[in-house]
């Protein structure tokens, strides 16, 4: 019997704790009576959402009781609905154990777990991350040789490296020890000084995504990802995009701006937290940190006025990478701790876009290239005989699988892939869930399986009934849908979602085309195409062909790349001179503006139709 | 009538006001009736002592009620002895204008006066503060031109500053400004940015004493003194010398080193707020400070743990200047403002001593000069023939007016000179007030003057009585004593004051026999003698001589110069490259240990009788 069966055990008798079995799979957990469900499951390792810190306030860390549900708190019907609620849904954080129980946990969402997970094929780079810890040993002062410990310290670094005030105060409380000590380098300063030689550093990757947040945890000196997290963006709720966001700050002024920078922190502090703990690294240990993610995030992250970026002509305060430490940013890292944000090109064109770009390896090569960062927004760039060429198109949240009357996040339970064949219609959930909405992925899947089954005509509009789809239609005008799944709580596809769809592509192929004429460039002549961003891997290629999002070229060609602005900002911890090598290649993006160009309205309005 | 007289007579007949007429001198000054004393007095711009922001703690503030002195507060009887009440003495702070009232002010005190006013000699030194004020001019992006603010400014500063993360937040909040700027650069970074073209920049020299804090605030576009206040180091309720102190932190670990770090931290920055209050300069446009001080003093400043100082082989944390944020020590000025320490030489000679000469300018010109800082600690430095050598001798408190039984510090009614002529004792004391004790001043020129008069034997003891002075000695042993003045509250040498005495210069004394033989001099090669620290001006150099303090040189030789660590501090503010210079001379000068030397105790007993 192993020491851990052996504690289980142990526990099972001990009339201070309870169980809850966990659905589906059946695994069975034990926890302290008294503690929240929270607690128990992040205890024993259960992956779940929750970035508020456990104070009811996000509504992420939702689970079922699938018997005797406790009653409702008040979180509990502030942040879920009735019928979920009726259906035993509740708020993990603000119910306690209280015997023995029988939950169901969602699957940490696809999404996120993409965000978090995209992960394996990482550290190839070369490990040159500029942050070194150096094991040094001490005389002791005497008579002969009363030089204090910060000279002594210094000579030992070959007296290149300053020393800051915060180390020489770690120096005096050090200055009992055995004389053993580490140095924290960073970038020729000494970020901290501690006892002994143990000391291992660490950093993390961070994506601060306007709907998503996610951390990566790595191990400096050997480069090994040692976990990560990844948590909807709390400042979800001060505005659903970075439009909003802003309007927020507009609104609020500096109070809105503090308000979004800390949500952001806020969240981030609780992922750190947890992938820390689930490590086993003290954060203190955790000495770098590099920051991707669009110039608005960037901005709220470092809590810089974003205001100019909404308004003409589009100006960001600042695209260069910015350099601070930890402490001026509230991240709960060692206070010192280098975080870099990486180089922008434009107030839409950000820091994901350029590590995406260093991640993907685009241009160079002779090879064009077409890179897609799709969300809220849709970033393209171009890459062809040693240009690039970069614009944004404003997509809206269709493909986040927001303002999708159906729609959802990609969590447990949307719908991922559709397939029309012979009158039947096939929906894939994401965790094989019961379907209960639609994300991006299925939306645009859902639509060009229907537009090939001619259910959805050129127009967008639904083909009157007739044919086997006549009984899966109902509704009038805006409302008129399609019964995508059946039982008792069928998921539809509205018309104003095929509508939706419309809009989001035509401005994602308008965008594409500007630029192929910009570049003098037919679309056959892109060699590859690489989408980045919401899309999950599951979505084919011929359906972002088949619905006009992409020019006609062969789909072998079309690659789904994943959350590559995390993978760059890994690569770019590793690695710090890919930090100046971003700042190189943000400078070297010719930044189309869309809002201003009339070809673009026209080929806009062109666009909205489906091949 | 000018607006003030208009303004006076108008508040005459406001019934809201009430006037304090001030004694000695009879200026009446008026006040809104319920302000506290402490508060009218300084609002009318009248001089007085007080560390603790009217806390009633530091027991500075006090003035006497020459009518109708008030019911005295706790704090009164906690900080006052029992006759100072009942003679009318009150702290100002703990009472409230409630009418008219007649008060006598104490002046400020001859010590502080003397550290916050040796002043009017400064600024023949060059001006390099290497902090300025760029007035800068920015258009506004446009379309065409959509560069970033950052980098506009960056461009307009000839693209060499580093722009850090504060000052991206100012530009994100001038962005809207009329794009007229001042950039505040400090050692090639931005320090700040502000919004029109009139910002003024100001720096601080402060000169932490362990017995006194002094603050000089300086225009550094102009160089011209601003304002000085001084008042007694809040560290001294926690240990009157740095052995005390250290022994503190020793008793108390972390906590003590917080608390008197926070007490020194709270004391400069009350005076901060007065002297910049006071010249109507924004504590924010103060974006530099230079700090002089002993090594325990600076190591407490900057809140690092000084117990290496105290014990064998007595090694500090750091010798080298330390450069910080004033954030990172928390004073109240900028708090991105550079603070830089000067260099120290060893645990015992500091950066007041480095200062010090950076102020006298000894050396160099083939003179032979002893330079002494007389205070807690005496610290000498031979300079002659190119090198110059330190050593530090503790003198004990009895310079300062400690360990004296009547003593006192330099403050209003302490004795400063004594002359013995004809059988008649003549004491001046400081601000002509009645005599109420004896500074370090006063006790020196007291012995000179009875050993003189035969009063006081070679060996120290007081001579039997039978000529003129037998009326005015009384007691036995160590309690026998000679009565200085007369009086209903005389004031007396004790028998046991001449031993602190001899004590304290026998080890100045040792100090300057162990140099010279270590140097091969003879007193007679010195050239010139400089003193600086407790003595004040009025001190006569023949004093200094015929007591044995100093060897038998020329007393034309012998120039007491005040508080000259101030005057460095000042210096090296307005001057950067002295700071460095401050660094090659801590570094140039030979440090003499004398507490292993064993000749240093055998001069130390030899040195004990008085000439």
């Amino acid at each position: 019997m192993s020491s851990d069966e052996a504690s289980a055990q142990e526990k099972e008798g001990d009339p201070t704790s309870g169980s809850i079995e966990l659905l589906p799979g059946g695994r069975t957990i034990r926890g302290v009576l008294g503690a929240t469900i929270l607690d128990v499951l992040r205890e024993n390792g259960v992956p779940i959402e929750g970035s508020c810190g456990g104070q009811g306030i996000c509504g992420e860390c939702r689970i079922r009781f699938v018997e005797d549900p406790p009653e409702p708190t008040s979180s509990d019907v502030a942040q879920l609905g009735a019928s979920e609620i009726d259906s035993g849904w509740r708020l993990a954080c603000r119910h306690v154990l209280d015997g023995d129980a029988r939950i169901e946990v969602p699957r940490a969402s696809g999404a996120l777990d993409q965000k978090a997970r995209d992960d394996k094929e990482t550290t190839e780079c070369a490990l040159h991350p500029d942050v070194r810890a150096r094991s040094i040993c001490l005389a002791r002062p005497s008579r002969d040789d009363p030089r204090p410990i910060s000279e002594r310290f210094r000579a030992a670094l070959d007296g290149t490296a300053c020393v800051p005030l915060a180390a020489l105060r770690r120096l005096g409380e050090l200055r009992d020890g055995d004389g053993q000590l580490t140095a924290i380098e960073a970038d020729g300063e000494v970020l901290d000084a501690c006892a002994g030689h143990t000391a291992n550093i660490y950093g993390l990757a961070i994506d601060v995504g306007t709907t998503t947040l996610a951390v990566h945890l790595l191990d400096l000196a050997t480069g090994r990802q040692l976990g990560a997290a990844a948590s909807r963006n709390p400042q979800c709720r001060l505005g659903a995009d970075v439009i909003a966001r802003i309007a927020h700050v507009r609104h609020h002024g500096n109070d809105g701006l503090e308000e979004l920078h800390s949500a952001a922190i806020g969240g981030l502090n609780a992922l750190i937290e947890q992938v820390a703990g689930e490590a086993s690294v003290p954060r203190t240990s955790i000495c770098r940190a590099t920051v991707v993610g669009n110039p608005t995030m960037v901005h709220l992250f470092l809590c810089v006025d974003p205001r100019g970026i909404d308004r003409s002509p589009y100006v960001p305060v600042f695209r260069d990478g910015v350099r601070c430490r930890a402490q001026e940013v509230g991240l709960g890292i060692h206070p010192r701790a280098v975080v870099e944000t990486l180089a922008a090109v434009s107030a839409y064109v950000g820091a994901d876009i350029v590590a995406g770009l260093l991640a993907v390896g685009t241009g160079g090569e002779g090879e064009t290239t077409l890179f897609l960062d799709i969300g809220t927004n849709g970033e393209i760039v171009l890459t062809s005989g040693g240009r690039r060429i970069a614009c944004s198109t404003a997509a809206g949240p269709a493909f986040e699988g927001a303002s999708v009357v159906e729609g959802m996040p990609a969590l447990d339970g949307a719908i991922e892939t559709v397939r029309v064949l012979g009158g039947e219609v096939d929906c894939r959930t994401i965790g094989g869930a019961p379907a209960i909405g639609l994300c991006g992925t299925g939306l645009v899947s859902a639509i060009a399986e229907l537009r090939s089954a001619g259910v959805i005509e050129a127009s967008g509009r639904f083909a009157d009934g007739g044919a086997w789809w006549g009984e899966r239609l109902d509704g009038e005008g805006k409302r008129r849908r399609f019964r995508l799944t059946d039982g008792h709580a069928p998921v539809h596809l509205y018309q104003s979602d095929v509508r939706e769809f419309q809009l989001a592509k035509a401005a994602v192929r308008a965008g594409i085309e500007i630029q192929l004429d910009h570049a003098g460039l037919a679309a056959q002549a892109i060699d590859r195409v690489l989408i980045g961003g919401a899309f999950s891997s599951r979505l084919s290629s011929e359906h972002l062909v088949s619905t006009g999002l992409l020019p006609e070229i062969d789909p072998s060609r079309v690659r789904l790349v994943g959350n590559v602005a995390g993978q760059g900002a890994k690569r770019a911890l590793l690695d710090r001179r890919l930090v100046d090598e971003a700042e190189g290649v943000a400078r070297s993006i010719e930044y189309l503006e869309l809002s201003g160009d009339e070809r673009f309205a026209d080929l806009y309005v062109g666009q909205m139709a489906l091949p």
